[in-house]
């Protein structure tokens, strides 16, 4: 198979895993208060199992992170994001043929708590990323898939009462295929999530030695 | 002793202890919610311990995908799918020795989502499992044992609901010892574990270099 | 400080740490259904932590297997059995110190199932231990802490109904100290840990081609 | 970027994270009986992102027993600390932003028990610190991060209804800035704290052979 293509199809088995998992143990009729525990571990595993592809984003804002970074090319953007994206979707249908979803709750939602909180988040994921399995100071470490997806459970754990906790866009669009998030949060969510990886990526830049 | 004696021994004593945990915390009188957990690390746990002799299956489907993807003989799979069967049913026995397991409910199960959501899972398992324990972009890794435990764990988790959440022919034919799951839903959840281990090899060989 | 001297401080160190969290997660007022969890993390924790020094077995009948096995001497057995049980009846004394803690219930207890189940799981832990952390198939692996502890995580969700879920004489120690287990329960459990170690260590020289 | 302030900064993310995540999970609004895996877990990622740079220590009391143990400069102590301590406080006002946080509830509060506990689990946290990032015995491991966070992880669990469980004068500080602990405590804690580094220091150098 073509390299390119190759990624895209671990990018979207990755994000594909990850969305059904959010879906299906957080917004589902039988979801459960360890949610965050097995999104961040489906998120630790999928990075461990294509992360030697791909690089292992399933997520477009760390894609950008990483693109900013120099650790993947600027012309793998739109072919990463298309993946990711239909990995999210294709993931919500699935959820939506298990289980029925609850609509969006979003009456105490506050925009300003949710855009910063999302940006803290997705900050701390892109920052993790980039610096464990990135940087020469972390070279052939086993734990860039633990902590990555770790970053993600303590994300969901702390984002209760606050906002959806996706730190992703495609986990967002996903949000939105289910129906269980309006267009207008997910937007903001999304847009957030993609300039907290800009940050992450300059942040990274000057704090390493790479 | 003989090569292959040992390594049915160790697939005996890992599909052993994870049926085993499988029956006490998710089918017994004192099962717990954090099943998932517990499930998920005695797994992982097994194959830490039994990896390095057998390859630590502990599972029919993955014995079939390793073989698909040229990472064990064929001449070994029946050795290996009679001491993971066994394994599977002296645990149920153990079982009810300690104590006592509902019979079946399966009136609200959906056969068709009890096909799809248990090929998902086994698929990722296997998938995971080719790329953290067989591939040469992952060698020397420490985390393949957690990866492969923690998709079961995800898998369990989001099961709620759907199905039994096997992923494990040997899982399915202790869940029929112990009465808990009816001979028909075994079978069909038994011959779907097998398809996605099939599809798991060849679909590793598309996106993989090896 | 003498060699022998230092591997015993860190054998006092682990099991006191083990058995205060047994204490106070377990059997103190303040309970917690995720015991399992902490108790198995923080047996992880302290063979990550002094298993380089003193091999960090925290428990009499892991120090038995280790010896049948050939990766400790026989003459340091009765030094590290008198840290790991004087660590024990500390670390339950401390408990006392923060805490009430529930005089025996053991009513339902049946004999039989707490012997076989306390059995099966120190073997598991045993053999887990060689063969993680002495076997030439595994070495140089970062993952013996936590394939360690999480065995004994798995069994204490495991043994809920049936037993104490101890797999450490040390640990019997400590309940009984704690008066939280009877006299007769303990040695019970002490003496079957003790035949399991030694069963895991002519086990594992069955399956191993170390 | 100067070397030093690159670290700060570091230091300075890393306690944010990890304060912020206290006072979400653990002392806010929507607080969850989970808390100690979230804080735990954060701990753990953040010093696999950060270790690289500045050591992770993300608590004045590890700077402490790492500077006694000779793996930081004596001179980098202050500029770490007030790195730290304004994370803490940064990131209180962020919880106090995003949900309230309840007042102290102290009046079961045992200052005898909460003294021994604070120094127990803070000595340890740095005696984990110093065997598994700073000792040639286990140079090159994947699980640093995960055995100091999990150290913090159980300490959390194990503290219900003895004290607050910060072995760290930075979270003590947070917890101060949300006003959810007295000062009086506060400053107890954050001593004894200090104490139990200068311990572990000590006694890491009588049972190493560094």
């Amino acid at each position: 198979m073509k390299e390119l293509l190759k990624k895209c199809c671990v990018e979207f088995i990755g994000t594909f895993f990850l969305v059904l998992t959010v879906g299906l143990t957080a917004c589902g009729a039988h979801a459960t208060p360890m949610a965050p525990i097995a999104i961040g571990i489906i998120l630790a595993v999928m990075i461990y199992a294509g992360g030697h592809i791909s690089g292992g984003h399933y997520n477009p804002a760390v894609s950008l992170a990483a693109a900013i970074r120099g650790a993947m090319e600027w012309k793998d953007m739109i072919p990463y994001w298309v993946a990711q994206l239909l990995g999210g979707v294709v993931a919500a249908l699935a959820v939506l043929h298990f289980t029925t979803v609850a609509p969006p709750a979003e009456n105490d939602l506050c925009l300003c708590c949710l855009i910063l909180f999302e940006f803290l988040f997705t900050f701390a994921l892109c920052y993790v990323v980039l610096n464990v399995a990135t940087s020469k100071g972390t070279e052939g470490n086993s734990f860039y898939g633990f902590a990555i997806g770790s970053t993600v459970l303590v994300g969901a754990f702390a984002s209760a009462g606050i906002c959806y906790g996706a730190f992703n866009p495609a986990v967002a669009l996903g949000l939105l295929t289910m129906a269980t998030a309006s267009a207008k949060v997910v937007g903001i969510t999304a847009l957030t999530n993609l300039v907290a990886g800009i940050v992450a990526g300059y942040v990274f830049k000057l704090t390493s030695d790479d």
